[in-house]
């Protein structure tokens, strides 16, 4: 039997991208906290995503594919649809490079969202917000512009600066036997698990999801592709579907896939907010609530928690009802 | 003329108290933000308390209070009255030493900071909520009980414990030239002026307050004790009046008092928040808001600012109107 080889970054690529990023990235902290590990009953170590330039991972393999483009593509910029951290992080690594970001974002986008991409100098062009409309535009922008588009996670050098959050935090914390990241469109999740088969030992990786977003969890567990249908979730960066480069890495890499409710995400959100004094947004709590609502062996005992970014609307708390 | 010794804990106190306490207390890190090195036009240095053992720098004041009792104060336990940080703090470091605290609480206090006290064992008794009933309750536990009053900031080892933490940042942050505290009963803020004053060279200290709630600076500038009467500040930590010991230091080694506005509070604190991903309290923004300002000479190129801690009730923002 001939078993494909799947399309992933190689060792050396993520180590390239750690080089390459480095000058513009900020090496996270790796926090902890008593109470949690109490509550837990494990030793729980924090990969503070959130503290990255423009609050998410995302500036990671942002930056990584804008610095490895060709002069020739750099002169035209390079163009994007989203919503969210990828968007800010995306113009942020374009404005390093002095060249456009042509961000297409839904009309209904947030502004907090909007004035972080301005902050950075980011080309908005609005469109309505269905995934057809955004994929329209984004089209019609590229044609227009000549811009190079880098997707949100399934790009290969998107993944590989991904990847380096997990690395340092594995290079950082002794006698680690799990890393849990959140999964939405894989891309975080794939380099985590890849950072990890390079560099981890005997390190597991298992992703974490929401129960009212679970494309992943169905994909891994019927090992078929499932895409995310009407995604009912606070965790807004969790709503898209795996991707023909990502689904591949994380079925052959990733240990296992665990569906969390709502109800723990905001508990876990608040739990990390109140306890650690630290910002982290809906996404990030996704790996705390699995642990909390005991979708996790017992046989880990030394559990890294990828922070995936600190984004949130301060006027709108999930805990606070108006 | 006689001028008359000021009472003040020495050098060598402030370092016994580094010593004692450091077993039981963070050594915090110091955050820094281009964003906000861009909108001050300065390199400002976070000093973060808010991550301090039970949220707060008062843990260092109550720790160094609490071990150096003698076994037999020790034996009837510690009392103070507190509706804030140093209730949990000194419960905490009751806890530590396997002994009472008996906390007088208003009972309005909140429930989160009920629930602080309750979690470090502290024994509360509820009293009404005017400072005449607190300071009579209080009485009364401590001749049924022989407590050992530790008042909150008029006592030399709060103060010498409270210095620590400007001592820590000053050895770790390279050439200061100045450092902003907030101040409301003046312990955090005569600790820190004495550690510049005895560790800090050339540096100076300057200390910020609500304009509602300006008795400090009325105090400096007039160099006649005014009382805190009836203020009006988001800045729950800086509502009370300077003691009879905080008083005369932060009149001999503080180089200014300035005041901000609630606006500029709420601002500076929200900044940080999006900013920086960390929980402040309304007290920790009372400095980066004199800078926001203009209230700082922009002789001051490298400044540390004491955030005092990040103990906020999450169900009830400033910004966020019901």
């Amino acid at each position: 039997m001939i078993v494909p080889k799947i399309l992933k970054p190689s060792k050396q690529d993520i180590l390239d991208a750690q080089d390459r990023i480095k000058p513009y990235i900020h090496h996270t902290p790796v926090l902890s906290s008593q109470i949690i590990n109490e509550i837990t009953g494990r030793k729980v170590f924090f990969k503070c995503e959130n503290f990255q330039k423009a609050g998410a991972f995302k500036s990671r393999g942002a930056c990584n594919a804008v610095l490895s483009l060709p002069e020739s593509e750099l002169l035209k910029g390079v163009a994007t649809h989203s919503s969210g951290n990828h968007a800010q992080a995306l113009a942020r690594a374009a404005k390093i490079k002095g060249i456009t970001a042509h961000i297409v974002m839904p009309e209904n986008s947030s502004k907090v969202k909007i004035d972080g991409v301005i902050y950075y100098n980011g080309k908005i062009t609005f469109c309505r917000p269905t995934l057809e409309d955004r994929e329209l535009t984004l089209e019609e922008v590229i044609r227009r512009t000549g811009a190079t588009e880098i997707h949100p996670y399934n790009n290969l050098r998107i993944i590989a600066g991904q990847a380096t959050a997990c690395l340092e935090a594995i290079t950082d914390i002794e006698s680690l036997d799990l890393v849990i990241a959140p999964v939405g469109g894989g891309g975080l999740l794939s380099g985590t698990a890849l950072a990890v088969h390079y560099f981890g030992k005997s390190i597991k990786v298992i992703a974490a999801e929401p129960v009212n977003a679970d494309d992943a969890y169905q994909s891994f567990k019927t090992a078929t592709f499932v895409p995310s249908v009407a995604p009912d979730t606070i965790a807004d960066g969790l709503r898209t579907s795996l991707g023909s480069i990502t689904y591949p890495i994380i079925c052959n890499h990733v240990e296992d896939i665990v569906t969390v409710t709502e109800e723990g995400i905001i508990a876990a959100m608040r739990l990390v907010w109140e306890r650690m004094k630290i910002i982290i947004e809906p996404s990030s709590a996704v790996p705390l609530a699995a642990l909390i609502e005991n979708k996790i062996s017992e046989r880990y005992k030394n559990i890294c928690l990828i922070i995936s970014g600190g984004n949130v609307d301060l006027n709108d708390l999930p805990w606070i009802k108006f």
